[in-house]
């Protein structure tokens, strides 16, 4: 249906037929939705449980058992300091949820630590977080994928040498889930989600009965200790290189904050509500196990997780209810990497539109979501897992580093932000790029809460990145500022080109003075006779040029144009190497030499198109190569004519 | 310099500075060669023998070896059984030289299976004769290379886990040595063939010297035997099965047929004389080889090859003799493959000629050496060698029955030929398509010698084919017919075409009577004007289309239009599902279904030519996927604007 409207624009709608093509691809991720239904994509509280809590939740299943394999060092001796780094790590995670609950207030239009640092810090701290962010989404899918195919392995440990090929697997099918849209994702993780919940309080809440009740036990057949040392001593460094990797139960605390605009009104409410909830539940699950996994001397190994051993013996055994835990740990791991594909594709596309990242990151997909993040996170996560093999110890010193620095920028930002909130006048209004500064009359409190949310965190940063420095923590101390050029890279890339595109003092295109056309013939055949035809509806300043590699062709080449070439001009050029690009650029440039201002060149080269793909192979692709050798030269355009076959 | 012809022909040869480029290629590959210089490029006979003897001397090193592997599955007391199938081998190998010497007089222009079989027996045994040469010299390249590298891992066994990257860059080293052209490579390699000859012979000299005063011995610590059986018995099976490991010592026998031209007038008698050199030369090596290595009581091995086992019971040790030795037969081994980069791409060229394989086998590149057919040698012996991990063991199933079917179709064409100059009278001659047949008198004789060439060749190739079914040989028995299959789907793509575009019946091309002009804009910017005044430049039926994902966005390309559109009319596509090309598509489908007869399609769209590669991923290569999707469609054409940034 066409619209003619009264400047003489027409306004021309798809035709009914386009829309309805139905290919393996709406099979896969459903049909495609118009982009007037984006509005309505958004979740309830308890959805956005399901889809931003899981990976924070998951993190129970792994952080008992890192600050163990380090503490294992010095011996199981020093086993018994389990329990009390797990406190300071739930303290560490009430103040980051106090820092966080206060910064959706501030940003209910979304106020991941990339926004925040940009609002109230600038450029430069706001691409470090984005870098930081990016990295640890990547991280967190491969840590948590590589742990729920551990626990799985754990229960059925044939499946031990296939782990590798099941944790990719398991990223493609996360990948098509997210490919479909966030609801619909959203609907199918929030099952796994509240039984795991349901699964892990169970657990905990019958092991408390039986330590209580003095019928707990220890855990019968321990498996193997991986890295146990017989160091004997418990030093500060080992006791704070354990807490560092204890910190991985605060990862993903943040992403509730970046994703609140997917939340139903009112916005920041609902969202601070599940923040609430979700560090409630994180913080008493963690600590749950790491106190019982002391009482029934749980070890850490890579052949059986420590939530394999707490489960059996708290059910004494490998019944239907350990199976039942292990299943809903496992699923809440693998859906845990669910939190990354929602935030990552979300950052990207905010960075993508202040144009530091390939504008094709802010494209929204057929289903409205930002594909071209989650195909990309699906991509690097898999690499990492094939890289370390699926070893969540080869991955966690990799892990955190990333997430602690973009809290001590996000907190920084919001310590600075009440500061400048409180040097305006009541009702006075200060805008920022991203948000509103109003006068808040406690802010020297909000400011010492994210303040100090700040310091705690920068110094849990320095304690990580020194301590595991060596396991693999330089990886990410060496990539982020990497990341942080490229992306200022690209943003100058995008800066100049708007500059060179732009019709400031321009007033118009100059006109085109003279066009000379060349035609390049290989043979005198319907193809050639094709272009010429081609070349003569666009111009009349025609001249056919052949290649001569064997003078003996040339001439029937020669005699051939005399009676088919229209009377048009042939030029042979001489090639006694045998080559056919050469000597065309060595013409080509020959009059350029004599070109005038404002004087087109264009090439029109002959292209058979063959039925079959794989007969391209059999001709030489001259069209392409010129196309590469001359797409630099300024007022020259190369066109294809093709002649179907 | 232009030089004007009386035609009006204008005739150009290169610029001085074109040729005088020296790049990376020159200095690797040396300087280019004018297509006049070709002729010079043959060689004397003693280098001949050194460029196309190496492959059949160097089977020495392992054809004994080979038959060993087979006989000590019925234990190490069938290897008496050496000598015996050594010499049918050879006997085997007097036929053949015979056949072929009658071959090479008969084809002074070159003689392989394929020219012969062409001529005498017709298209399809010619196209099966090119497969099986084809594969064989692959073969021959990844055999000799393998093997030469197992001699050097048997003196220096600290080398053998390197064995297959050392076996890769050997092949590199070689191609790069074929691709600076045949009389170079053959000086290059005249030293080290001889060299072998001599090593060979004053081994076996020594060794016989020493067997005959009683002073030989055994081989002191012989290494374990790979595969020993406790079988004890032995059958014609297993016979059969060791004669057809032993026939690898025939392969490379047909060379110098197929490389006759590369020789000095009189071609024929010099490429017969050497044939017969090297047949003398190798006949006797390999029956010494043999009896010395039953005398010793070698045992074949994959730590340690029989010929370094021989050696050093030769010379009493490791010293200087022995790594001489070994370093001669390894040399010789890595030259052999020179063999087959000699002949594969001069038999692939002949078959590209005829239309069997992509035309491009045919350029001779710069230094007039067909360059494609070393580099496609290079590529497929290096995946071989990769997948079989440079094991001679491993290729050798694969190996000989390709020779043996080119050897069989060669015999049976010259006995049909001989059997067709009976047939002529005295002083008659007929032309067949390679070559002329004359009356020969003793035609009943020849043809009875190449008849029992054929015969003979023809069981050895069955017992190859069965003996060594299921350890490889299966693989060549499913090749052959595909690739035959797949040169005569080449051959009907260049007929095919070659009727479309016949001038035959034809007298001009139809004018374009209609020239319509899509420019595709994405937004109002100097590179779309850009591309506007191209259009202007070639026609007057101008309409801007622009593809709309973001109304607002599309209202100020409207307003921009009309203020620097120079009056061209706007077409606004709407895209609800923000799709770029489908639109396009759309639009275009509308506008063919109008289209009149001989009306041209032009889609103009503007191209950033980014300062960097990589900045290219920042843009949609929108022209890039409009090619691919329009490019079978007739009478429309793609133009890209390129716009330097």
């Amino acid at each position: 249906m066409q619209i003619e409207n009264l400047s003489g624009t027409t306004i021309f709608e798809p035709s009914k037929e386009t829309k309805l093509k139905k290919t393996w691809r709406e099979h896969l991720i459903g049909n495609p939705l118009r982009t007037a239904d984006a509005p309505h994509q958004t979740i309830s509280k308890t959805i956005g449980l399901a889809v931003f809590a899981s990976d924070a939740l998951s993190s129970t299943a792994y952080a008992t058992q890192e600050i163990m394999f380090i503490l294992a060092i010095a011996g199981t001796g020093a086993l018994g300091y389990v329990f009390p780094i797990s406190l300071a790590i739930v303290t560490l995670m009430i103040i980051v949820t106090i820092s966080y609950e206060q910064t959706i207030h501030a940003y209910p239009g979304g106020g991941g630590a990339y926004i925040v640092a940009r609002d109230n810090l600038g450029e430069l701290p706001a691409q470090v977080a984005g870098a930081a962010l990016l990295t640890d989404y990547i991280l967190t899918v491969a840590v948590s994928i590589s742990s729920g195919v551990a626990q799985i392995t754990s229960a059925f440990p044939l499946l031990a040498t296939y782990r590798v090929p099941i944790a990719v697997i398991l990223v493609g099918f996360i990948m098509i889930m997210n490919l479909r849209g966030v609801k619909e994702s959203g609907k199918i993780f929030a099952i796994p989600t509240y039984f795991f919940i349901f699964a892990m309080v169970t657990t905990v809440g019958i092991g408390f009965l039986r330590f209580f009740s003095g019928s707990l036990g220890v855990v019968i057949n321990p498996p193997e200790i991986t890295l146990e040392g017989t160091l004997g001593v418990v030093t500060p460094f080992l006791l704070l290189h354990a807490f560092a990797s204890g910190t991985s139960a605060l990862t993903g605390i943040e992403a509730i904050s970046n994703g609140i605009t997917a939340f139903r009104e009112p916005r920041s409410k609902n969202a601070g509500i599940t923040l609430i909830w979700m560090s409630v539940i994180l913080g008493s699950l963690f600590l749950s196990i790491s106190f019982l996994s002391g009482k029934i001397h749980a070890v850490p190994s890579e052949v059986e997780t420590v939530i394999s051993q707490l489960a059996r013996t708290v059910f004494g055994g490998q019944g239907f209810l350990y199976l039942a835990m292990i299943a809903g740990t496992a699923v809440i791991l693998i859906m845990a990497a669910n939190t990354a594909f929602a935030d990552f594709p979300r950052l990207s596309a905010l960075q993508a539109g202040d144009g530091f990242l390939p504008r094709q990151m802010t494209f929204r997909g057929r289903r409205l979501v930002y594909s071209w993040g989650i195909v990309i996170l699906a991509i690097f996560a898999s690499l990492l897992i094939i890289l370390f093999k699926a070893s969540v110890n080869g991955l966690i010193p990799l892990y955190a580093i990333g997430v602690f620095l973009s809290f001590t920028l996000s907190q920084s930002g919001m310590a600075h932000r009440w500061w400048k909130s409180g040097h305006l006048k009541k009702d006075e209004e200060k805008v920022e790029i991203g948000s509103v500064i109003h006068y808040d009359k406690r802010w020297k409190f909000k400011m010492v809460v994210n303040g100090f949310g700040a310091l705690t965190t920068f110094v849990v940063m320095i304690v990580f990145g020194v301590t595991k420095f060596k396991d693999g923590a330089w990886i990410i101390v060496l990539l982020i500022p990497l990341l942080v050029t490229a992306f200022f890279s690209v943003h100058h890339h995008y800066r100049s080109l708007a500059g060179k595109l732009s019709l400031e003092n321009f007033h118009s295109a100059p006109r085109v003075k003279r066009h000379r056309i060349v035609v390049l013939i290989a043979g005198v055949h319907r193809g050639s006779l094709a272009a010429l035809s081609y070349a003569q509806s666009i111009g009349n300043d025609i001249t056919a040029v052949h290649v001569s590699i064997d003078p003996g062709e040339s001439e029937k080449v020669r005699a051939k144009w005399d009676v088919y070439g229209d009377g048009t001009r042939l030029v042979i050029l001489e090639s006694p190497y045998r080559l056919l690009v050469e000597p065309v650029l060595d013409y080509i440039k020959k009059l350029s030499d004599i070109r005038q201002p404002n004087e087109m060149l264009t090439i029109v080269v002959p292209q058979f198109i063959p039925a079959h793909w794989w007969e391209n192979f059999l001709h030489n692709q001259t069209a392409l190569l010129l196309r590469f050798a001359l797409i630099f030269k300024p007022g020259l355009v190369i066109v294809e004519v093709p002649y179907q076959v």
